[in-house]
């Protein structure tokens, strides 16, 4: 995908937006490269579908293979691993660490329609925590986000993990022949979590329908399990009610009840921050895809433009670090898809898309032999802090020039003919008001300051 | 290469400032992928030394091979080519066009100290005009990125390659068997510009070798050929007394005296502009590597950190264009090797690595039941457009999360303990004047608006 101008800086304000709200919650930018080591990035593709590109020449060292970053999650765990803390040198990274990121990331697909092979993802995440504070410092996060972008309707679907964990135990699930019982169980949250696409009925089909084979990871649940979890999937009711009626299901059930602990809490401090109850809803069927994911998860779907999917998702996923280090360390943190979300404000008609130039003000180049005065006029308003260029049009009549400045949507024209030059003013023309005033020619510089 | 948080915020701030006098110039900032096809990319890599990196799974597709671009001309040219301005629709790229653009290249290399396999370029390029007059403006915007950057002393070199081309037409090189008269002057240009690294005796020896093979470049010229170069390399004086001298040696060889006038024109236009004469310097062994370079050719280095080479460069190239659509287009343009200038910035002690975060004030969470409360004060500091962290570290001592915000080098801590909670208050402390005020609860907000 190309990024032309007007594109771009309709981008550009989308991105400061988020950035500036980013900041304001302390979250401190960090940058890692494109490529990373095969060896890095591999064992988080499993499930997700994610295709990773490789590089075929890594110079002389072949034997180090590289690839491109599919995420930042990924790189995000191999720094915290590659940068501990040393008290007393005080160099690395100091835990709990607030850290923002925004770049693009690869993934080896047939690019389709709004699916691209590189796409920009902006994630923050808190590392060195399992406080439920970061958890709903992330989820108000999301919240202001969506604010600064002029988004009025959004809903954050939130989760916890550990209540689909609780679910699977509810409805007994165990290891089955080659399979974990673990690996069945994230069988049963990815089919769950299609409930949106494909409705209730054909989720409870998955569910109970048998393994194609041996070794496929399908929960093959008893009708009577499915009953349960479609009994599970319909409570309903404002987000109290929900986590209330969630408790009966799991009454006894330790890691649910715990998982519901943890949202009650998140609640409780959203609500002591006015966040708006009806932006969030606690949803009981989103797991979202990434295998790594082990406390709460969340999704932002824009009511207006659901058919974008969510464009602002994330989780606690306490184990990420532990493949590089041996040691777990809790985290979480939230990730845009930066164009997916573009495409939908795009569509929500929250973009300027305008702007086709930076330029403010243009020069016609009216007489063949003042390139000296023209430049001298571009240095001064340029030191007034506007964005000047002179027209290089080879053919300089007026008329195409001024039709130039209009098709680049410039601001201000800056005439300068022979009679101009020789009564020693310019004329500045206003092509939005189509206002036109007589400067001096040493005054120029004020009259756009003002 | 990783960017923790102070180089990231110091590279950040280097850019802006780069960016900014490129928006006052003009020029506007587009976006090309990362990844191109290979046919895009190939054919513009035989002399430079560059080497592709080569995606190995390019998802279904395969025939269609993929890489990553190395530079940011290549994608230029072929954005230009993919968008003609249609004068009916409106739509396309409308000529002149000045454009920018900011983002990583790719180049397979091994990678070395201060050589990375992944660099940013920063360039700006104005395509569809032969006017010297955009030459002057590319130079008199490298002139106004440099003061911007807090440089004092650098130079900007400034060279023609049809004064080069002059040179071998004067020394008489011509077609030699297989090798045509273009890759011997290339290879004569590619010998003088190393005069700098390996000094004139070095060049000259170069210029004289004979051949390896019969298939090597080499210039193999005459000794009386390499008087002449000597003389020519020779020329000292200002500006205006290099360019009469330069004339006098290439009196007659028309295309010389062609570089010779665009130089003067290009001098005359930066004076009138006051450019200050000592920052610009004809300098006739600059070649710069690439070969699509076809007028004036510029590099920048800094006096007091000439050691990291050129870190602003750029030229002429007039057939770019052509490989996509048979159709000559003039251009002009520069890049700045971003992790270079920053490598060199930080060794004249010009940036600021010292904010390891961009938190301004961090909330200590001393009474274990208050979250709702700091959640509330993170809210309303926020608010007030302060960036604030509430302190998450597990030991919530005071001293621990004291020393925390220290080790942070936060601006200041907001302390409320259950003795400041009972009275309605909180205790603000700057770290970097060690000022406490004690402030009332619900005028938080309004000191720190203050």
């Amino acid at each position: 995908m190309d990024l032309l101008t007007a594109d771009f800086l309709a981008r550009e304000q989308m991105v400061k937006k988020i950035e500036g709200i980013f900041r304001l919650f302390g979250f401190s930018p960090v940058e890692t490269p494109i490529i990373e080591f095969v060896k890095t990035l591999s064992g988080e593709t499993s499930d997700t579908g994610k295709h990773i590109f490789y590089i075929s020449n890594a110079g002389e060292n072949t034997d180090e293979s590289l690839a491109m970053r599919f995420d930042h999650t990924v790189p995000l765990a191999r720094l915290l691993a590659a940068n501990p803390y040393e008290p007393k040198a005080r160099t690395g990274i100091r835990l709990p660490w607030r850290r923002m990121v925004y770049g693009p990331v690869f993934r080896g697909e047939k690019p389709q329609n709004g699916r691209y092979r590189q796409f920009y993802q902006f994630d923050a995440d808190i590392a060195g925590t399992d406080s439920m504070l970061a958890d709903a410092e992330i989820v108000a996060m999301m919240h202001e986000t969506m604010k600064a972008l002029g988004v009025e309707n959004f809903i954050i679907k939130i989760n916890n993990r550990k209540i689909l964990s609780g679910l699977a135990e509810l409805v007994g699930i165990t290891d089955r022949g080659q399979i974990s019982k673990d690996d069945l169980t994230k069988e049963m949250m990815r089919i769950l979590d299609k409930i949106d696409k494909i409705g209730m009925e054909k989720v409870l089909e998955e569910l109970v329908a048998k393994p194609e084979h041996e070794t496929h990871a399908s929960p093959n649940l008893s009708k009577e399990a499915s009953l349960k979890i479609k009994e599970f999937l319909s409570i309903d009711g404002d987000n109290i009610e929900r986590l209330a009626r969630c408790r009966k299901v799991f009454v006894g059930v330790k890691i649910a009840e715990e998982g519901i602990n943890e949202l009650a809490e998140i609640l409780e401090n959203l609500k002591a921050i006015g966040v708006l109850e009806t932006a969030i809803q606690i949803n009981f069927s989103i797991a979202r895809g990434l295998d790594y994911y082990t406390g709460p998860v969340m999704e932002t779907t824009l009511t207006d433009a659901s058919e974008f999917g969510s464009v602002f998702s994330g989780g606690r996923y306490n184990n990420l670090v532990s493949r590089f280090t041996g040691q777990d360390l809790p985290a979480v943190g939230a990730s845009i898809g930066v164009d997916r979300l573009f495409a939908a404000l795009d569509h929500l008609k929250k973009l300027d898309k305008t702007k086709e130039t930076v330029t403010e003000a243009m020069i016609l180049r009216l007489s063949p032999n003042q390139d000296a005065l023209y430049l001298k006029m571009a240095t001064e308003l340029r030191s007034a802090g506007i964005s000047t260029e002179i027209c290089l049009l080879d053919d300089t009549t007026f008329k195409n020039q001024f039709n130039f400045a209009i098709s680049k949507n410039v601001d201000f024209i800056v005439i300068a003919g022979e009679d101009e030059i020789k009564k020693g003013v310019v004329q500045v023309k206003n092509l939005k008001t189509r206002e036109q005033e007589e400067v001096k020619k040493e005054e120029l510089k004020d009259w756009f300051s003002k």
